[in-house]
């Protein structure tokens, strides 16, 4: 289903040292399926995060940041995650925020630590109360089945209407030091039924320490997870943590040395690819789309063009019909809100296609090749600003029926 | 076709004196249809209106505003408007413009005028070049049946893809003077094949001061066509035309006035039923959503939320199944950018069903209470803010297949 993302194998996801991963069957929404799981850490591990900007963000996500904001203090390290699938514990009030510290503390007693040293997660439907009985029952299990060559299950365990799990490994060289990264993600969009929630995990086996990894989060996010969008809605419950488990051999203490660069760029590499698998898997998704925005006055506005052209259902529904319907852009592109924006100066191309030339269609553009590149299953837009040297590029897919059915179907 | 929207008859369009409206068929982008309409003005009318603020504004808004810059400015009045349909003239650049002008020279010929004194007014494909030579043919035959009683006609002229005449007229008594009031629009959202715009012309036959007609549009479209979406997407041509023709005998020459007063609630609320028509008539709509954000601490902030609300497409698609899936309400007001916002202290409101209480679910809601309400084809969303006084209405429609069948349809 998902566009040119092969489902990933399991043999091909390497164990991180230094995290272990269990899951359970607790049969939160629905049963036989895999709802919990519990990814366990190394001493020495440390976790950096990031979270939705949703005012109504969910008990989750106020409790882990929370908790990080204790070890940012001073506070005892992070032990292990746990997440939860069928139910977001969103909307949910006080009642919300002691079910969620309810989770940590039975799986604290469980590992022997303090509840602040677990961080939970919670997708599913908004405003219901989370079973949290259902999920302290299940947590002897996960735990029971901690091993670190579990990863695909992890995939799986944290889906909710995602056609298929996302994952990822990869090996890197720095400065002698072999580093191995894995990570998963799950999309996309909110989904049926409010499965909200983008959430990503990703490990790797070096020493970094906190303040180097708390910059190193928002680095890698902002160029992957913050670049994606399936339909502009924000959910309750987004969540990106990044955990280096400290168990391999590269210790990283500063931003401006050069074993970080190496570990960001191999990072943000892996991120990108996880979170272009939840476009890919996007709800309908038929087709995968890059829109870069360049020449830009600052990397601000190059997004807000760039969101705005993603955002558009015409320009979406456009892009499943594979219709050069390459107006609707440009309506895009003006109403962005900015303000001073001179559209006579404004480039427009679709793939190598040259469309609109300072600010009118390109004398050159014939519509059988506009025609040619819609067709395709992955698709760049590229608008240049003539304001300066900024660039911003997002991640979409398109707009088709099947968005509709999977978003309106009712909630069973 | 449009919700609870029949379609107007004929008869009941009221003859507006100082106004003359004829139309021709010119074979713009398809045979045998109205899509060149010519409204004529007698002396002594004022006109003022409110334009898309899309930066890529077509190219018959920057000579519209030009003109009535230049009465604003002293010059001579406005003479005459017209409209075509099948092309928008956006994205065309400098010949755009001079095609623009060479429509307002064809006219000015006809009617003995300055070109600066027509308003050229255009809706359809962007990115391609006006069809000024069968505009320009098509203006005698337009000018030859010019009369009052054509209103009917007009509101058809108008149309791109929707699926039915927008029109409506009111009679309303000020200070002693019976003032005749009526209306047309075209809708909804940006339309296949790119028929871009949103038009609405409301005349009336009271004699209204320039300053105090350019203070009454502004007003009028505040609570009514800036108050709906159909999908978020603002066209290139938006424009909204208030005509007062002078042939009556109410005089306003004071915002201060009763009479203001009077005659801006009987514009404001024939330019609501305007606006309303054209979500009603949306593309794919199957229900009409009011949206009222209250207790805000500005109009601004409750704006920024109902919009939020209105332009999910989760939200949207929830509406289309009749699914009380209401979390995703809150989901959109917790995204829509308000920074402080206190969500424990929100209420939620579906028609008189108690949703949210204090930011959770109220301990009160039925989910069969919720689904009621859902089926219905009107339906009012209802979000309290506690945080002031400041309210604001946004109305739109559902997300439904069709929308997504009208716009991916390749353009024919």
């Amino acid at each position: 289903m998902a566009v040119n993302s092969p489902i990933p194998v399991a043999a091909d996801l390497k164990p991180v040292a230094g995290i272990e991963i269990g899951y359970a069957e607790a049969g939160i929404k629905k049963p036989n399926r895999k709802d919990v799981l519990v990814m366990k850490l190394a001493d020495g591990a440390t976790v950096a995060g990031v979270f939705t900007l949703n005012r109504f963000c969910a008990a989750p996500v106020q409790v882990s940041k929370d908790n990080l904001a204790a070890v940012q203090a001073g506070g005892k390290a992070i032990r292990a995650l746990v997440v939860n699938t069928g139910n977001a514990n969103a909307g949910t009030g006080e009642e919300g925020l002691a079910r969620a510290q309810a989770t940590c503390a039975a799986l604290a007693a469980e590992l022997g630590c303090a509840p602040q040293q677990i961080l939970p997660f919670s997708t599913g439907v908004i405003l219901e109360p989370l079973p949290v009985e259902k999920i302290k029952a299940g947590l002897p299990a996960a735990v029971a089945n901690l091993k670190q060559d579990n990863w695909f299950n992890a995939a799986e365990a944290i889906m909710t209407t995602d056609t298929q799990p996302k994952a990822g490994s990869r090996t890197v060289d720095i400065a002698g030091h072999t580093v191995t990264l894995t990570g998963i993600s799950k999309g996309a969009g909110m989904i049926k039924p409010n499965m909200a929630t983008m959430l990503g995990y990703l490990a790797f086996d070096a020493k970094v320490a906190q303040p180097v990894l708390d910059v190193l989060v928002k680095q890698a996010a902002d160029q992957s997870f913050n670049c994606i969008t399936i339909d502009g809605d924000t959910s309750t419950n987004d969540s990106f943590m990044l955990i280096a488990t400290g168990a391999g051999t590269l210790e990283v203490n500063s931003v401006d040395s050069p074993e970080y660069k190496a570990l960001a760029a191999a990072v943000t590499e892996l991120s990108v690819f996880l979170a272009q698998s939840i476009i890919r898997d996007g709800e309908g998704a038929t087709k995968f789309i890059s829109i870069t925005v360049e020449d830009g006055a600052s990397m601000e506005e190059c997004r807000k063009i760039a969101y705005s052209i993603a955002h558009s259902p015409l320009v979406k529904t456009a892009f499943f019909a594979s219709d050069p319907n390459l107006g609707r852009i440009l309506a895009a592109i003006g109403y962005a809100g900015v303000d001073d924006l001179d559209v006579s100066k404004i480039n427009l191309y679709l793939d190598d296609v040259w469309v609109a030339k300072n600010g009118g269609r390109n004398p050159d553009y014939k519509e059988e090749d506009g025609q040619r590149v819609m067709k395709q299953s992955e698709i760049t837009v590229r608008v240049k600003l003539a304001r300066g040297t900024a660039a911003s590029t997002v991640y979409t897919c398109d707009l088709s029926h099947d968005y509709v059915s999977i978003n309106a179907d009712y909630r069973s």
